[in-house]
């Protein structure tokens, strides 16, 4: 298969350095989001923004929340064609440790063809793409074949707290057939990717009260439940020695993924000891009868988050603690619900708690558990598009983590999501040294603009 | 049983009120060893400490130390009679939180039959009562009966940190027959109280490494061994379902108690529900078949005295940990070892660690239980001086905290150590409020001006 080249193609092609450049001017604008001696930039970022949306032929509105602006970008001259909301983020992690970067995080560098800056991946260089993709249909043949908006906005590296709000304040005007968002990683080098599912959360708090005070461990040791030994004694219950976890109906709703996905999951260039070594670990873990991708994707965790209980200074001290707490989370998959992950860990901590402890276990947030529609149109289109434009047929990955805006779209827009990236593995999305790769950043253009063909054939 | 009256008790009663006031005075000094910038009062305190063994007939000397300095007492005007050596400390603990003390604590204050101050009962009134004993005899006789050797340190609320060398320094002059400490507390008012045994210690830190770094519990989730999950695991295993230690061997040397003073200990005015009351914890616990004062004075223990992993603050974070770690400390009871104890502690932890994390096992620091010798001449004339001033027979009590330095005089002497302290249940010693019976000050007086009697007939 040899990827295909349209006249969208040679649009791109001959205005490469222009469009490279302008990435660039994108990218040098400091807008830290979490950062509020960075606010103007951030704003700066927003407009910005919005004025490349209306340089590409969209009408565009700066929309202010109480947090950073969502830019809006709108073209509807489709009649009949479907409407594509298209989701990016124009703020940026925190630059530091600056010391660590190689090149200045706000000036951008190539080097062994990777532009490296803060935000270039993570998601100023896959929202710009999306741009320049609409620019391309509407240069060169002054329409585009779907109606589109663009959303982008200035949260997502604080949580994205009035994005779902502002999706609810606006759902009419947002209405859409689909969603589109390009914020994540393809698989491997050469291997185009759509993300099919993301894990949901239960997080919880585990506090045990023994004495009223911390008390002489010489004094009262012997006679006295230890919370912090009755909390390991709790936390040692949660899985078998299989790595299954023992919470009583924890599975019940866990639906398992079609053989067809999880067939072609087994086919994925993954190298489990390249893995381990990147981890660091001196051996890997998790539930028997699992690959490690089906257990990062496909199946729910247990895991610790933190621990805090009496003295954790530098040397001895004879205390024994009056309390001790973890930081417990569950990663859900589909179709099991927060609130039932919450009523199920409350009765489990409850039948094994000793006595001589009090423990109380709060429910800290939720998401749900998301996975995408792999048949239908959007995701055929999705399919053709990627192969045109990287030659090879894209794979199907999953995603351990959790994008709770995700949720919001479908929930509220009633819209199918897909997720289709640019990334790649070891892009230090959150670190010194971000990177995109500058075929991926091409060939991303190109097969988003193929993508609209797609659809609106 | 009436208390004898003797011509000390005359002694000691005319010159009551002058006692009293030169108490005071004492108690008046700050000497909080902990803070340098007292450090002014606590040798003030050194120097006060052998004025007052001079004005009582002892030749007194103070010895500099790398810290606090150490003061000697002697009088040797016995030959042929045994030679005692009396030890208390001059330093007192800080008294913060000073808003929560009723009246200063560097002005002694009388309420309710209480000698309010700091150091009132730990240790300047129990160290003074032994000068003003010593002071009785030789008042009313010109002579002792028994040679006297009297140490009293400036560093024992600090660790002692300079006491053990001074005393391998000085074994020939500090050579004795006997030591006897007044630094611990009677089991309940009106009950004298002689100190069986202290528990050792065996303090360990646990670490736990993973993954070389903090990752996302979502990317990672599932695949990567826990290390705070894995300790956890570790701790659960340290005790059976009926609170017994399972480190195999750990009980191999726990010697008996003599049926004698378990019997003794079992009659007791204990009540477990006030100790209860008092720990605030909803129900007690500990190893089962065993009394709660089993439990704290013949028994050992396995405590976690602190834990510490990932995110602690507040809210949720979503880290998979690179690294947990726990404090775990044991109380020993003859004739277990600690270094015996850490050989077995190392082997259970790493016979229970699971595959995927590195686990360490640091001894951080070791101390031998006691147990006095029971019958003897010592002992025996102990029970007939505390019978004499107290008008009863004195009980037989342990020790669930440990007393380096008791150790080190038995070692580095060759001595048997006689523990007769004349403190009371909640004198909170390290607390606002310390306070000394008035009662006792005045009986425990007494009694050791009989036991110097007793012991040179």
């Amino acid at each position: 298969m040899t990827p295909v080249t349209t006249d969208l193609d040679q649009f791109l092609t001959a205005y490469d350095e222009r469009i490279r450049g302008e990435l660039f001017d994108f990218l040098r604008i400091p807008s830290v989001s979490a950062r509020s001696e960075h606010d103007a930039d951030t704003s700066r970022a927003a407009e910005w923004t919005a004025d490349a949306l209306r340089a590409a032929g969209l009408d565009a509105s700066v929309h202010s929340t109480a947090g950073h602006p969502v830019v809006l970008g709108e073209w509807r001259g489709a009649p009949g064609k479907p409407t594509v909301l298209i989701y990016g983020h124009y703020d940026v992690q925190p630059a530091e440790p600056l010391d660590l970067w190689t090149s200045p995080p706000f000036e951008p560098t190539i080097r062994d063809g990777r532009i490296y800056a803060r935000g270039s991946v993570d998601d100023k260089g896959q929202l710009f793409l999306h741009v320049k993709a609409l620019e391309a249909h509407l240069a060169v043949r002054g329409v585009l074949p779907i109606n589109v908006i663009v959303l982008a906005e200035g949260e997502e590296e604080v949580g994205s707290e009035h994005l779902e709000s502002f999706i609810e304040a606006n759902a009419e005007r947002l209405a859409c057939d689909a969603v589109v968002i390009s914020d994540s990683a393809m698989f491997a080098p050469g291997l185009p990717s759509i993300l099919s599912s993301l894990r949901g959360m239960a997080y919880f708090q585990i506090d045990v009260q023994g004495p009223a005070q911390d008390l002489h461990s010489g004094s009262y040791g012997g006679a006295v439940v230890n919370p912090a030994m009755a909390l390991a004694r709790i936390l040692a219950t949660l899985h078998d020695t299989e790595g299954r976890i023992t919470i009583k109906g924890f599975y019940d709703t866990v639906e398992e993924w079609p053989s067809a996905v999880r067939e072609q999951m087994g086919g994925l260039p993954f190298d489990e000891e390249h893995f381990r070594a990147e981890v660091g670990a001196p051996a890997l873990g998790g539930e028997k009868g699992h690959t490690v991708l089906e257990r990062l994707w496909t199946r729910p965790t247990c895991e610790v988050n933190g621990l805090l209980s009496g003295y954790t200074g530098e040397g001895a001290k004879t205390v024994l603690p009056a309390k001790a707490m973890a930081k417990v989370s569950c990663r859900l998959v589909p179709n099991q619900e927060p609130v039932e992950i919450e009523r199920l860990m409350k009765a489990h901590v409850e039948s094994v708690a000793p006595k001589g402890v009090n423990v109380t276990v709060t429910h800290l947030h939720g998401g749900r558990p998301w996975r995408a529609e792999l048949n239908g149109p959007l995701f055929d289109a999705a399919r053709r598009a990627l192969a045109s434009a990287f030659g090879r047929e894209p794979v199907i990955t999953g995603e351990g983590g959790s994008i709770p805006v995700v949720g919001d779209f479908a929930r509220i827009l009633g819209a199918p999501v897909l997720l289709v990236g640019f990334g790649l593995p070891g892009e230090n999305a959150h670190a010194p040294d971000e990177w995109m790769s500058v075929e991926n950043f091409t060939k991303g253009m190109r097969a988003i603009a193929m993508l609209w063909d797609e659809l609106g054939a």
